[in-house]
């Protein structure tokens, strides 16, 4: 294999994770920003397929020897740790 | 961009898309052996969530530059003519 070659197909697999990743992480912040309505519209459903969506493209990306499999545990646990926050301010705002 | 090196992440790529659309198609045979039952026991929750991952790897290769975008389309053709046999003898089934 060459090196040069590799690297391009791989350099492409992470930018197109990490801005799938983003698009995520933009639909959190969108949610945590309507936190201050009465209730808290958590599109659970939709973050859960997103979060799915992506992991699934992660795995392919790992068989396909483009991405580490640690590289893309870490995207996926950043997201975990976003929507865990969600989650916390959204419980803490519907028991004021 | 080196050819053979191009072409061998293609061939990757398409080689794990179509096991993981023959592993659908095994869901899919299963159901179909199932129209024995009296009930038809259509895990359409789990197909359909499945169908979506493939979308999504396949979407993701194609990005990539790895797989040709009627291929892809042809991959996810085929299963829903199937999953649209399965459930055409499942409403036969449920009829008589």
């Amino acid at each position: 294999m060459t090196p040069e070659v590799a690297i391009n197909f791989r350099e492409r697999a992470y930018s197109l994770l990490q801005a799938d990743a983003e698009k995520i992480v933009k639909l959190i912040q969108v949610q945590m920003d309507h936190l201050t309505m009465p209730q808290c519209p958590l599109y659970e459903e939709v973050l859960d397929t997103q979060m799915f969506g992506l992991s699934r493209e992660i795995d392919f990306a790992v068989r396909l020897g483009l991405v580490d499999e640690k590289d893309g545990k870490a995207i996926l646990d950043r997201l975990e740790r976003e929507l865990s926050a969600l989650h916390e301010a959204c419980t803490k705002k519907t028991k004021k």
